[in-house]
């Protein structure tokens, strides 16, 4: 047996070691911070709506801000609740149509809560294989036995849930997948679930202000808002412009969230300022009809533009437009040559995507000018590899 | 076997029953929301220095709200890198002597991040038996193999090195307790990693601002600060008057991050306001010895004050005084008796104790105005059980 002491470095420089490999294959992530006057043309943000930078956001976080100073200073269990974020999560679970809403400080945490809390001793919890990293840890966490199925396949949880009958189980799914931008067959998950007496647990992020009745989501969309099997998660950061996550659902997990869930209690809470910025922006996405016609408009003109151009584009179920790249380099060296061009847009490359593909990923954004977005397009068909 | 389907909703039934008897054994957790002008005297948030209404802070917010808007609107990868997040990371970098530091939405999560980016296939984790959830259930993640020992001990973290001989280790602790408020023996903690070739690393949520050469925390004040084999994380949430997290430490681990780190890559960024006021509560941190010397002045007084009338005061290392208190009852009812009076402290009971002990948790708040703080102690030694 080795008695010498291992080199506490040893895997700092194995850490180094792949970094640079990563660098070599042009697989090395690089920061670039933005100034607050940014002239790029956002298709790479997840804001939507525009909300933002909408004026009564900004001006209902400055009155939070005067209200309560900038940190909530503790727990939401010990100091940090404040009538900011009751009223946030009252008008959340309204909107939902579900008993209760609890915003975290992340949707990161509000998955690996909610998946742990609906995750008893001899629960299975049913994974679609392109969820999000934070489901795939949120099952990883709860230390139930989960299995992994083909992506928005019905067939694929019923045989899961046959193969393990008698099981309480749960089953996982974003509503509008991150990177794809599809949208999951959410009436036959519940056909599923319901059937076989499983849970049904979906993540709205993508879906929140963008779908659905009042931008409800999906599941509302589906006729499954306030559905007592079904538990709902979502962020506050996407389509309604701050921060956070949030977990809503029928009223036996609310009590259980807060004497027991540990992303909950044992977490500061949010900024008061960013809970009122995120009410104003709620209020302006139910009143957002408008908003979300405009987003359909624009995600349609994309799809037309693009493939005109000749290029592969997936049928957009929200504002999430993926359009297939050959490589990770090209990936990469296409979104590069529109942001020389003052168009911001994503690159998607694995361990990114699921499915190991490639894509440059267009997030619609109705707070950019028409004619921005229009020329944005043609820009994004010139860089084209 | 059992094929009738079980009851979607019996799992919930199950977690409303267990709410029921925590209730019914006072053990259940109520939000009590506040309103911006809350008149109680706040000796249960862990705003230290007073810093998340300080007007520089306030000021630095607003017009980062002005500047960005509300939300980051994206990833750190992807769109949510502001100047505002670049200029707190170089400050924090700097303050801590580190060679990177990156913001995280929340501390959770850059225990999350932190944990599982140093755990290889083989490694072990030694984790102190009153570390904090977070650093738990980053161990849980991380998927590495752990042993928990006993609390601030040396010589338990020696012996399980010593059992683990020829593996890569890493050994997890806060450096000033959550709950006891008690500092841990860094310095002997790091002459037993560095001779046992393992890593440190140290959260020092309720250390930063708090103590250490201009409020570096307790590496900086054991002189770890940049150890080559020291890894920091803390939050933004306390002393620093924001919210978020952060990870430090040698310059291999943050490309790393950037690349793998699932809580840093596939989150929205905090939102700019925030990093922004944030690094104005800093540079009033850095230069705050007088704020810390009237922080260990009023943990005396309490200390002298309490144990004057009786009580049992541990002593406390930084800001965190821990009055012990008969049972879980009787904690919440004396927490509950001073709220009436004016007075908001934290009650700690099991399972929120590590040692399942009961105290009232007293945070000293340097903003609370001197002869409030006094008065609030009177008040504290006036309703004890």
């Amino acid at each position: 047996m080795d008695v010498r002491p291992p080199d506490p470095h040893a895997w700092l420089r194995t850490l180094d070691r792949r970094a640079q490999l990563r660098g070599r294959a042009g697989l090395a992530r690089t920061l670039r911070p933005r100034p607050p006057a940014d002239d790029a043309v956002d298709l790479a943000g997840n804001d939507y709506l525009g909300l933002a930078r909408h004026p009564d956001v900004v001006a209902a976080a400055h009155a939070a801000l005067d209200g309560y100073g900038l940190g909530a200073t503790g727990s939401r269990i010990i100091r940090g609740s404040t009538d900011a974020h009751a009223g946030l999560e009252d008008a959340l679970a309204d909107w939902l149509g579900a008993d209760f809403a609890l915003a975290y400080s992340s949707g990161y945490l509000a998955n690996l809560g909610a998946i742990r809390a609906l995750s008893g001793p001899r629960t299975l919890l049913v994974n679609d294989s392109h969820n999000h990293a934070s489901i795939h840890d949120g099952c990883r966490l709860a230390g139930a036995e989960t299995v992994t199925v083909g992506h928005a396949d019905p067939a694929a949880v019923d045989a899961a849930l046959a193969a393990h009958s008698g099981r309480p189980a749960v089953v996982v799914t974003e509503s509008i997948f991150s990177v794809a931008g599809d949208l999951a067959p959410l009436a036959r998950l519940h056909e599923v679930t319901r059937a076989r007496g499983a849970l049904l647990l979906v993540d709205e992020a993508h879906a929140l202000g963008v779908i659905g009745p009042a931008g409800a989501g999906g599941a509302a969309a589906a006729g499954l808002g306030g559905a007592p099997d079904v538990v709902l998660t979502g962020t506050l950061s996407k389509a309604l412009g701050g921060a956070g996550g949030v977990i809503a659902g029928p009223a036996a997990l609310r009590q259980h969230l807060l004497d027991t869930g540990r992303t909950f209690v044992y977490d500061t809470a949010p900024p008061p300022a960013v809970a009122a910025g995120v009410r104003a922006a709620l209020a302006r996405t139910v009143a957002g009809d408008d908003l979300r016609a405009e987003l359909r408009r624009r995600a349609a003109l994309a799809v037309t533009v693009l493939r005109a151009a000749g290029l592969t584009v997936a049928e957009p179920d929200g504002g999430v437009v993926a359009v297939h790249a050959p490589g990770a380099d090209e990936a990469i060296a296409w979104a590069l040559a529109c942001l020389d061009k003052g168009v911001a847009v994503g690159a998607f490359r694995p361990p990114s995507t699921p499915d190991h593909a490639s894509r440059l990923r267009i997030t619609i954004n109705v707070g950019v000018p028409a004619e921005d977005f229009r020329a944005a397009l043609d820009t994004i068909v010139a860089a084209a590899p």
